[in-house]
């Protein structure tokens, strides 16, 4: 076990609490179980976690807690002063909540600036655009970039009109068909326009609502291709400038972006674990990523999940259950820019991942709860569908554990074999906000909150408590989910 | 009769259909009404009602003029190029369509720019703040004004805290109990902070549904206040802000703005006619205003007022009914600084407002049609409803002809004896837009513009072909509606 203490260097807090880096197992009252066969998976735990749910359902832990990371520390942008104090902030809340070990493991990363940036139509008239530079572009030199725009709504346009790219600005305003329809543009837009010629890509922001906010995201270069700076427009802007180019009015762009990308440096996972009272060793993972975007405060994405994490771990402890099996909260660093987070833990326990029972993912917002998803195979997942029958209490309207994707973080464990659980709620309002200044603290309804607190306390808590584990799947069979 | 021709010195369109300022009467081939008892309202009218309507609803007019006014014009702030090009549009326009008259009338007009604006949190955290100065408010000087915030939910809050206010930055966040329990915070929050030793003013956006968008909107001096700079935040960032002072974190702003009232200059209303068959000296006048806010582009408010009043004009002529009475278009200018456009019709029309029939007024939106509101006794009210019951075709889920406010540019007129109309739409999801950079063409339904031009079409029709005229009230008895 790991029981190392990793201070961020610029710990912004009061962490006088950190004084001891690691706690006993508090004593238990529990006997051991008796020998025979196994009591039905969950029919002793029961009362416990309708005590649970009752508990959180009522506990503001987890609101206030979001309170602190969204309002009084605000965006985690991988790098920055406020992803440095959310680190500490981390450690100090875990240790505050009575967490056994509370570490951090260091993870290499991109470093990425966007500085000062700006964009603005200048014919055939002349307006300002309100745009966001997509994370991980290039600038655009100190004269910015001014072009004629090339409008088109998918791949496949660009293609049919690769001639008429070169020397222009590539604007994708494609369709709203869900996330992942148009998110293949805003990754790899810039690197498909530049193989024809273009001088820099826009974006229509992904979502499907827009009050004119920009959503900005993860942008990749291909290594076959220049490099070229890649920038979002609000739905609106991008909108008015399609129907322009459709009046054969040619308008034109000047985009000017400050963004750089430095190379590498060092940001940390934070792990604390809850010890098991039987079996210490194996392990029930519960995951949100620390970092955010650096527009908006990363309230749903994924100050939520983080949130998420560590109340329902912690509300165990409040109610004074410690299950056989340790309960492990990982906040990821640096998810948006690939997950470097995950992968990391994934090469740091290697070792140790077949004792890994169930990694759960919280990466979705905190909407009304909707139960789980769970990539294994379909013995485990009808097994855990069973054991959380119980939860869907939190969410009465409409509640499932069935067998989908997990998360971007445990994605590198999940392949690897380890059992990975999404968690679920009603997502029809999370791209409205994600990755946009409106990603904020009074987005997130403290009910909901607390309804999920009590649906992944009591997940948590069901599997670590069970005397049978879920089991495993072989090595490579999965691939995760998540939305980055 | 008006038959003057001012063309905008800044007209930056085509101005070549404007060679003739005036055109005849067609001729009609219609009798005079016989002696005796006049027939019903509107029996006789009723099936070309019908065929104004058939046409409307599949008319593209409307929604292609707006396009125009919005995406190849674009804001249209008083004293901006945008209302230049607009009010030459307009003329021209006008005169496409038909209108025997087109001429512009001037009106003087306060001239405010904004200029480079921002706003950031300096403590206990930074981050920066989105913000709109508010119309008319004058600038910060070159260093901006930096100050501790104090939060107020209201007036009555203020005067409580009176003593806390001065040295600081008073931030208005109020509950949104709909625009009118709101907007007076905008207007007057200034003075009122200022009378109390505060440096400058913050105000919570006019809306009830946010996703990071500041709405701007005029403010006023009182005469017995020091002139302080006055801005909104986002309902995000007001939240966050009133959030850490809750919590005893003083939080401290610095504002930046460039502001500068100019003094005035001359703006000019466009009014246009179409001449009436046998009483052209009797007038149905119908209107929206040309100005808009500098964010967005102005479509709910109120291109789509504008397009609505000349498209149901037009509609007519493309019928080729030419009713009874004048119909007359004015797109008024500058409604945003105080409706000062519609303030200027009435010193220009004094001496004929008893000719004045009826005038509607077109400023909330082409959302679903629900009607109109009338400001006038109820002996008009009914009549107008009995003559406009078969409109309610064109919004079958809710409609009424019923006692209300008309609208702000025509409330000088209306508070004068003529009878004003209110056009009505549902309005749900009006502020959401408005005043915001959302407030974009896309926000407009086309199906929603072209049954409102429907209605608008019908209504005038009906009243300027009717026998008899719904009479005027009382100078003095109205009071206008219209929000600003």
């Amino acid at each position: 076990m790991f029981k190392r203490c990793l201070i961020g260097l610029a710990a912004l807090v009061t962490l006088s609490a950190l004084a001891s880096c690691s706690r006993g197992p508090k004593p238990t009252s529990e006997p051991a179980q008796p020998p025979g066969p196994p009591p039905p998976t969950t029919a002793h735990i029961a009362p416990s976690v309708e005590a649970l749910i009752d508990s959180a359902l009522t506990d503001p832990y987890a609101y206030e807690k979001l309170g602190e990371l969204c309002d009084e520390i605000g965006h985690r942008l991988t790098g920055s002063r406020g992803m440095e104090r959310a680190i500490a902030w981390s450690q100090l809340s875990m240790y505050q909540a009575g967490f056994d070990s509370v570490w951090t493991e260091p993870v290499t990363v991109p470093l990425w600036t966007r500085g000062h940036e700006w964009a603005r139509c200048t014919a055939p008239v002349e307006f300002d655009l309100t745009m966001t530079g997509l994370g991980l572009s290039d600038g655009t030199g100190p004269d910015g970039i001014e072009a004629e725009i090339m409008v088109v709504a998918s791949y496949d346009e660009l293609d049919a009109r690769a001639a008429e790219a070169e020397g222009k600005i590539v604007l994708f305003d494609m369709p709203w068909e869900g996330y992942g329809s148009v998110v293949k543009y805003r990754t790899g837009g810039a690197s498909a326009a530049a193989r024809h010629g273009a001088v820099a890509v826009l974006v229509r922001s992904a979502t499907g609502v827009s009050l004119g906010a920009a959503h900005t995201g993860m942008m990749q270069y291909a290594d076959d291709a220049p490099r070229i700076p890649a920038a979002a427009l609000t739905v609106e802007d991008a909108g008015r400038l399609r129907r322009l180019a459709e009046k054969g009015l040619k308008p034109r762009v000047h985009l000017y972006m400050e963004a750089i990308n430095h190379g590498e440096t060092t940001s940390y996972n934070v792990v604390g674990d809850i010890r098991g009272r039987e079996l210490p060793e194996e392990i029930v993972l519960v995951a949100g990523h620390l970092d955010s975007w650096d527009v908006g405060t990363g309230a749903q994405d994924d100050g939520a999940g983080v949130v998420l994490a560590l109340a329902s771990a912690r509300i165990l402890l409040k109610q004074d259950l410690r299950p056989r099996r340790t309960v492990r909260v990982v906040h990821f660093t640096t998810e948006e820019y690939g997950a470097q987070g995950g992968k990391a833990y994934l090469e740091a326990h290697r070792s140790e991942l077949d004792r890994h029972v169930l990694a759960i993912e919280c990466d979705s917002g905190a909407f009304a709860p909707r139960g789980f998803s769970v990539q294994a195979d379909s013995t485990v997942v009808e097994a855990l569908a069973l054991a959380a029958a119980q939860l869907a209490r939190v969410a009465p309207d409409e509640w499932s554990v069935s067998k989908g994707g997990s998360g971007a973080d445990i994605g590198a464990i999940v392949r690897e074999g380890v059992v990975g659980a999404g968690h679920r709620v009603d997502t029809t309002h999370y791209f409205d906000v994600h990755h946009s200044g409106a990603d904020t603290f009074e987005k997130v309804d403290p009910d909901h909150l607390a309804q999920n607190v009590a649906a992944i306390a009591g997940l948590i808590y069901t599997v670590a408590e069970s005397p049978a584990r879920p089991g495993s799947i072989p090595a490579g069979q999965n691939s995760s989910g998540g939305h980055r």
